[in-house]
């Protein structure tokens, strides 16, 4: 257990619950209401979600992003089924082998580019035994947006995989944890950035943008079966929340008014003013493209620990023969300037020392 | 939908956050905190489950009822192996099969007496076919501490079945979704209630007692491997919270101070109070025995539709033949004497009506 | 370990391999053959099963019963969804949870009468809580034929299930280890006491017939697209054979020139000789009718050791109360008129001396 | 469905039943034995089990290979636990997903050489993420004996993956499929190339050598709990053969007086000729040691349709680039000298032609 690091770069889950979504959450907490969803705050974020993302599309409330991901690709594939995605996605490396507990399908992973992304070209080439009865049947593509190194599908390159998908009987699955963050990115609206582009299932995060728990489980118009069976698939995952209209509540101040936007926006700017601050360091080196709000750095192994002593951040990679680590850090709603200014002088104190 | 029913009996999770517990929500969203429990809030919430449950207990925390059960029992059985359960169990009957879906084992469901118990002479008769490879072999007993019918297992009715489980080779978990109820209504500490007597595994409830969501498995002192792996099972069972800061404050506040049995207690006393004042109501029959905080009843199915309008409630039972529908009327901490008043007038109104 | 029973009543799989299926293995031992079904044994054997079973159905080769009715079932439900079962079907009690395990789905056993049949009746009972999420969602009534007690469904029985099921929204399997038996004490072709009476997926028993090992999986013209995934289920349940050919060339010569029906006859004819001797000894009561090849018993238990030592059988019920077991004799294409005079003078013999 | 190849080389399960396992299978075809393995064939068939592989080893016998491996490794892991392979294991290829399904866990496949065995530094890079609990956790090894590229774990390279394996905690299984061919390829007994170098649960596979169907798990002395629980994983797994003495009876005539190591020695010589006459026609290249009962080989593409009409076999690689195919030629009990004459010089002849 570590002591409550203060404003660190850990993740945009070590931020707490936003203002305005713990309002909601205050504001939901008057007198009963039924349990389960039964609720007119579930009623209403629904409606929301079906505003948000396009008449005839589904939201399911679940507690966290594995749950998310592992139902939405329940919807997808079938235990003989695999599920194409990048060799570093959460799913694939973050979520203790919870897609293959679940769904008891096998996972593909692809060693993608530097920018972290799935490509038709990629897809393609592991499009093998198909029909043959001893081979998994790639079934699902798994992309995430934002990817896991930061960067984010432009709508076009989803609209690739997806037409891809559509050719060969693929179906397209997003992760999209930090979805708000790409969509600000992008300026687009959240639809246009996921479900808009072709995708089938959407995980949508809400946790990583600013709600105490919850996330959701979209699916597009006319998913027909699959939208009427993951009711119960939801409950038999264990992920049915009684007092749903928390979730809701905090979901639905989220959509409206655009608060997600707001957020992100902000979240984003502050990793673009963290990257290009860091980049004035000596001795240190973005090694990603900054487009939402991770960024990516490699600076000296030596000087990790005692920089990450007062702003907290992980460490993703080691390259031991350059002496280098590779170093994320994420910003959030609460991210401030000030914050940023005084962990890049402190870097730069550290990497000067060290020379 | 159903429209928010203002103050009812629909269940203690119809009731929202209780004002203490929503303060340490409050209070745990300053500044950063790692994610996934690496954070203080929930080192001295686990810390308060040990000084509550015994040394060398271990708790972990998780989203909801149904997976706390599944994640207990996944520490007591393997898939080969069934769990004997009550027939109106919640893993039973509630929980859409997830206990079969994420163990991948049977239960084998046990018809009970009125009060809805287990006892070692129901749990004796199924034992058959020990080492019959053809037979899935009994493993975990599990109880509910309240049961589904609102009772209270006496300490020694626990230690009973304990005593018979190490005997036989059986492990047993207790659903204690409502156990602080049960440890209010019995007038001893929540360990005196469950783990103190022999239970291995337990799933220690939140969200009915006032939490906004949040469970606890909790193993016996000694659990060894069982202890071991459930953090990873739990992040396979996609219950690992990223911000558990929100849930271990909750808990923390929770266990600190007895705040659990102060609700309890209100609970429980509304519930005898519902009872008293429905007892001398013509036409209506309390049926089963009120220990804790549910109250089940017999009255005219005509009544009930009309009954349940302004103060909801579910139907458990219909007794066609007599004309009669078995209602629960749960309370939680935020029932008000008034309510029942108003609740009972009306329901004396309407039976009159109807003679 | 039991020393080798010869000419009991233990089971038809104590039997060993049919001569003219065995015959069947020698001659299919000629060269290679490419594994998996890729072999024109295989093609014989599927267009005999289409021929017997009628125009679109289609086979599937297995080793054994278990997963012949596993993976029948995978094709009618998902995880959520429920199996309905008598209470003592073979799925229920005798496959170790290889369905919870494989399926995901929770069984629901229903008590049935001395027939141990289920009814239209019984199964409406069942069908309660459609449409909740928190309950598992009824979906295939699975049905035994002949029954673990021996008797057989008639063609309108069976007609009777499938017409409350396709009203319901349900599914019919048929666990036909023993259809051949049926089908022949019925008078009719297999597919007439299978299939044809709106049975959706149906596990063809070859083991107990006579096999050496084998069992089909048959779904209904117009599967669609559970039967272009059961190939890959069935690898996937390691249920695909190399040597696939030695079980094909075996079905093709039972389904040819009816040897089936050959086999079952002279089973059937066996055991009512066994039922009609064993009626006229003082002391032994039939206790189920006798419609195939199973005759099940009411003897004083203290015999039951004795009587089985040379001619070995099951004892499937105790009654302690009256001194009472329930035997289980079963017959086979090898029993003989001679044995079962020997078995039954010996029977007498041993309750004479016991009165 | 593919016209039966007499005499190829395709694979060595395209060959039939060797004439002595099939005479073990007529002699064990007399009378009643009982079901489930208590008959003495089984018991005989464990006790030479057990004396060709140590003193206190257990073997369990199944139906195929698929079913071997996946209930070896169930002794071995636990759902949050992953299992270490070749990229091109059969596990990982060529079971449809089977362990995944079965198992709940993930396989974490790993490049190897050319030779396709798997090295203690190999593994040592996979040990990432030890008591992370995002990580799925490194459990058990899984090498083929031969491997899918036909060579052979010499004792010495066992024992270095099995030293590595206890000094971290991690457990050893084999998939010997082939181990016969890779004992007599060794000139050692089938214990000292497997369990005697520290292998903790093998897949011994009979059919590849001979027997109509039959693999076995055999599990190491000391196996504790897994070997108690095997008995009933076994059945839920749906791999408890009603019948088997039939399999039991091929492997005790497949272990005893050594047939076993005559029927490898046999398979392995003729791939050595194929090879040596191989390697003599110019335009092909052997591609991998040969030192059972594999050769791979290279030949240009345009020449394979036409090279195994006659002979079929499989190719398993495409180099478009080059215009080269690699084929898979496997040998088996009953591959005789003349064939390998005839294809080989079909092979000069077409490949003349070619030029």
């Amino acid at each position: 257990m570590r002591s409550s690091p203060n404003r660190g770069f850990a993740s945009d889950n070590a931020a707490g619950i936003h203002p305005r979504l713990l309002d909601a959450i205050l504001q939901a907490n008057e007198g009963h209401a039924l349990a389960y969803g039964e609720d007119p705050f579930t009623a209403r974020a629904l409606s929301a979600f079906e505003r948000t993302f396009g008449e005839g599309t589904k939201a399911f409330l679940v507690f966290n992003g594995t749950a998310a991901n592992v139902l939405a690709l329940q919807c997808l594939v079938r235990p003989h089924e695999a599920v194409l995605c990048a060799s570093h996605a959460h799913i694939q490396v973050d979520e203790c082998g919870a897609p293959e507990r679940f769904l008891g399908s096998k996972l593909i992973p692809i060693a993608t580019g530097q920018d972290g992304k799935l490509t038709p070209e990629l897809i393609e080439r592991q499009l093998r035994g198909i029909g043959d009865q001893h081979r998994v049947q790639p079934r699902a593509i798994s992309i995430s947006q934002t990817t896991e190194v930061g960067t984010v599908y432009r709508p076009e390159e989803i609209r690739a995989l997806s037409s891809l998908a559509r050719s060969r009987g693929l179906l397209l699955h997003m992760d999209g944890a930090r979805l708000s963050n790409a969509a600000a990115a992008l300026g687009v609206a959240l639809a246009e950035a996921s479900l808009g582009c072709g995708v089938d299932a959407l995980s949508f995060g809400g946790t990583k943008i600013g709600l105490l728990a919850g996330e959701a489980v979209v699916l597009r118009d006319g998913a027909g079966e699959a939208a009427s069976e993951l009711r119960f698939q939801r409950k038999q995952a264990m992920q049915l929340a009684s007092k749903m209209r928390f979730v809701s509540a905090q979901f639905e101040a989220l959509l409206s008014g655009e608060l997600w936007k707001e957020i992100a926006l902000h979240a984003n700017a502050m990793a673009a003013l963290l990257a290009e601050k860091a980049r004035s360091v000596p001795g240190v080196r973005v090694s990603r493209p900054v487009e939402a709000n991770a960024v990516f750095a490699l600076l000296p192994s030596r000087s990790v620990e005692e920089a990450r002593r007062e702003h907290f951040f992980h460490v993703v990679a080691e390259l031991p023969e350059q002496g280098l680590s590779e170093a994320r850090w994420m910003t959030a709603f609460d991210t401030r300037p000030d914050e940023i200014e005084a962990f890049v002088a402190r870097l730069r104190e550290l990497l000067a020392a060290e020379r």
